[in-house]
């Protein structure tokens, strides 16, 4: 294997070896991509102050998420069809991050269904979560992750209605004859794999059976039927973070979907800081969107994350090389961590989230500017 | 018709099929263009964070102005010369906005009459008015608007003299033999219509007939000359909008004319929200400028616009495919509003104009900085 | 000519008919040119707020300096060897601004001796001054200018040493032949005026012949030599501003020199409404350095400036055209004026200085920021 | 030899000459090289307002570091393997400082062993010092720096771990066969110098080698074996700076190392300020990173700096013209700052550092959002 140097090499050679439409598919961001961007630009924009002699030539990145031990505090964010780039698809990521001791989440739109990827891949996982408009579909896949041993489960909550991708329309990007949403063949509903095939069907299909009237009921009402651990991604506002702990979650994602639902939305790490006061360690934050490289991961912790999820470079580790490539990205990506808290000075995850004065500035930052708030 | 994804494929198939003098006659701002940018570059710098777990499965964009029902809060702006890029000109603007239920401004400088757009597409209809130094012109148009139909009158107040627009000085645009301005052919006024023909003449003529005095005291002339409600637009200064009511206007627009008249001056969605607070509900406030998304919408309504005006993009509708062109335009723009509001958790336009920390900053934000106001 | 449409335009016509030496001798700026390029993006990062109905269809534009009665508030810029880009020289461009009724400024380094224009254009004009170490050339220039008319003697105080300006050390720029220091012949000076030819020597002569050491107490000397009144040029410190009033200066010129000084120094249009609030209308204060619009002098003027200096243009204006080129320059910037004072709704220059609220914002502005003042 | 006009033409000069995977090796920095570009935006961005008529004529810009008199406030920083760019070396950089009464610091990687530099240059020298896991080696080290003559200990305290500097991966950067770590032959420990050849290997060898436990107990460990004054350079934060005085170091360099180490540390000039603040003269403040121009020293000395490090451009220098080429890059920048101080109004050192207004302002100034910290 070609020894990638950092996760850009890795999309790169990702690029070269995709189609364009599926490429795009997974690149692209709503519209006019700016809130895909501003998850970079903002988090380029923290600035770092380390601190020197601190005597940490040993660092020690384990943390617990829900009680389950992570090798470092990174998860896999859910992703729908990984066999779009790669025959292994779902299984290989979930190998990868098994064996590298980290928590896979296993998304609805699955190219393999989700006992499959858990009979090949037992190590911990959870599973994401659409509420169907029909409970009953919603309540049998919990049941399906439940017996499967899952162990959570995490709720999407931005996607009333699915984000314009745009790319997606100027390339009539559609699935693969062998791509299908997996879970729903187990379940024996060919109008609900099969539709799922071109780009408009991909939209209509979620516009049509997701429920657009999600609202914090739900959560008692999904809190109800299962004992796991219910994780809502998708949270942007302070005000929302505080009613999570008030409804029940186990945990938040702050997210705003990689850019890829609506357009103007502010980067997801401009909001943590905020959020993470407001949460005040009552439940875990969990970061999602952007993260490219260990100093990202050790921003969002100084900012007071528990811990990120990384996307994405998942599919590019997967396109590029297999599960060679993936757990190439994890590696890089928990080598350049190791790298950056030794060269902050800070020597454990709690170490690092109690810092003071690490984050110098950002003049990108939301928190300086509450005109309209 | 080729399936355009936004108003910008729009746009780009206007470009193509349009005369470059008469592309530029319409996207051309003043000078150097740096209001026409900022106009779009602010409104790209506004965040947004949205809120989850609302329950919008269903929006309604239903809004009332002045007395009239909009489906959704926009208007059409007015454009000079509609039939430069379509021979049905004025007429299958008018149609698109009335099938859409809609609001049509007729610009004094059509390319055809007043009574025509009246008579071919009866919907609601307002008429856009300069003040001539011969009151007697000036009248004649109320008047004809009146019998015609048209339900209220928008002075534009900021145009004192033309802007310099470069681009038709470059181009040395004039108008096409059989584009005139034909309010003033019904009125047998040979000299106003056939002066308007080349680009210095457009501003000689301007310059000329317009009334370069206009002040407070003519809006209390207007209204003693018509019964119909009367709309500033042009306002950019939150002491104008305060005596605005004063003087008995029914609304205003904040428009800085889409850049076309000052070069340097500020964004109109920049001054939006301390003319909002000003006004303070009293009379409608209209936002114009810039508007290319949902978003955009989204963004001023929640900054505290009541309506938008729509302007170029209704001619880049009408030169890339006539009426059903105009019609994509107002669909992708409600389409992509709906789903805004479906994202950022907002239901109607009083649950958005009423929210709580949607826009979370705008580092080119005019407020934060009042050293010199 | 040409129809020019604005000052870029004839710059254009300018550097096409110019040699690149002589272009870039104008043009350039110390270094790396950080400040000549800060000079136009703080006059652009300016934002206007017009207000509108404000009855401006007539504007006076005419003012008064120093007792001098000006068309419109702007004057000529001191420049050396104006026949470098046309045989007419200083002649044609103090004609182009008396014609105009605007105060022409005769530089030390003129190519046409300081009587010979006053002869050839008897209107008003200032002489821009250097003290030499040999205070006798000093006292003589000053004799002579008196002698001759001029009406003012403007000194200046930025050139302790002389910028470095790498264009001429990159072009190896040297005056040809025929362009001398004609002040120094008209004084039999051979060594004084030959020894100016080359890049080197300039920056030789002039550090070797001007007082480096030049201090407030030199400020008393010029008084006590003339009755005519000094006009200090390159104050950028509020606190210099103070002092020029207390050491008797009639007025100031804010400028950093067109960026041709010292890089990295700030902007002037930055410093200027710190230093007018500081002078508070006790000596009028003039501001240089990147005016290319009207707009930009409306700026100016708004934030506290009594009347601005043109440089470069009416070099560019020369070149391009002699001296039709420079009234061009002239009447484009005095249109503008004009346009975008009834634009804003101001119809005189006092009006425009006692306004409030027509600047809305500079994201540059230095005077958010006082950390280190 | 070329009359090289700036650091950025000597630059470009060696940038021809050298091999790019060298060239490469010495201008890069770490990952995305963010915080390699922010040391020069940063500077770049720092506005200057000159004082005028301060008569400065004569300036003076000797001043006194550690007991050593300088020409002016520069000082060589340590650069590893000097003769990868020429084979003069470490010996000619070394004699070009001494010829122009500035300090030679010699890195522990120098290419020439610490006893020849100092016998071939006996001009001031300070030694730059790793300190090794194994103390022996350390101290070994120590004693022959103090046997050589030299005056002064710098302690490099921010390399707990060597940082990824990615040109050097894709380039498969090995130094040279003629190239080793000349300190270590000397010390005829084999594995230790020719172990240093490729460039996983320098960095394997330097994580291996080097204490990455380093804290502030190994300072006094230091300064009890060693009676020279202990520099410790690579302080970012003022907490640090604070440590430092407490600890008994004799100076600080406030440095990010170039860029070298961490990606995403603020630049040096941003928290400069601060930490000069914190120290308040105490110890001396030297600075590290980007300067380029004689404004650069200039406004590290206004913000709190009594004398800066010059790096990289040595060896451009030295690449470019040998031991002249350096001498060059040097009497550039001391003309640059002397010019710089002349414009400035400032005739020394001291004078400088109290400055009063000197600094107008720096938009990416770190110290105005204080959100995080």
């Amino acid at each position: 294997m070609v020894n990638y140097i950092n996760i850009y090499s890795i999309e790169k050679a990702a690029k070269i070896k995709l189609d364009k439409g599926i490429y795009d598919f997974i690149f692209g961001g709503a519209t006019d991509e700016l809130t895909l961007e501003r998850n970079r630009t903002a988090l380029d924009a923290i600035q770092l102050t380390p601190r020197v002699l601190a005597g940490v030539g040993e660092t020690d990145l384990s943390t617990t998420l829900l009680g389950i031990p992570l090798a470092f505090p990174m998860i896999g964010a859910p992703l729908a069809f990984q066999r779009l780039v790669d025959p292994e698809g779902e299984i290989a990521v979930a190998k990868s991050l098994h064996d590298n001791n980290l928590v896979y989440t296993s998304s609805t739109m699955s190219s393999i269904s989700l006992e499959q990827i858990a009979e090949k891949s037992p190590g911990p996982k959870w599973f994401q979560l659409y509420i169907y408009k029909d409970r009953a579909i919603t309540l049998e896949l919990i049941q399906r992750a439940e017996n499967a041993g899952y162990q959570g489960i995490m709720l999407t909550v931005d996607v009333p209605v699915m984000g314009k991708r745009e790319r997606d329309y100027v390339n009539e990007f559609e699935l693969p004859e062998h791509i299908f949403a997996a879970n729903f063949i187990a379940n024996s509903d060919e109008r609900t794999s099969q539709n799922v095939r071109n780009r408009s069907a991909i939209k209509i299909f979620t516009d049509k059976q997701f429920e657009p009237n999600l609202n914090w009921n739900d959560v008692l009402w999904l809190k109800s039927k299962t004992s796991l651990p219910i994780i809502l991604k998708g949270i942007m506002r302070d005000s929302d973070a505080v009613k999570a702990v008030e409804y029940g979650a186990d945990a938040i994602v702050v997210s705003n979907h990689g850019g890829r639902q609506l357009d103007g939305v502010i980067s997801s790490i401009e909001v943590l800081p905020k959020i993470a006061r407001k949460i005040d360690k009552k439940i875990p934050v969990l970061f999602d969107s952007g993260i490219r490289r260990g100093t990202d991961i050790l921003k969002a912790l100084a900012l007071g994350a528990d811990c990120v999820l990384i996307g994405r470079p998942l599919l590019w580790g997967l396109s590029a090389a297999g599960e060679l490539g993936v757990k190439k990205v994890l590696s890089i990506l928990q080598e350049e961590l190791i790298e950056a808290m030794m060269l902050c000075g800070y020597s454990s995850v709690i170490d690092l989230q109690n810092n003071k004065g690490l984050i110098a500035n950002s003049f990108l930052n939301v928190e300086t500017n509450s005109e309209f708030s």
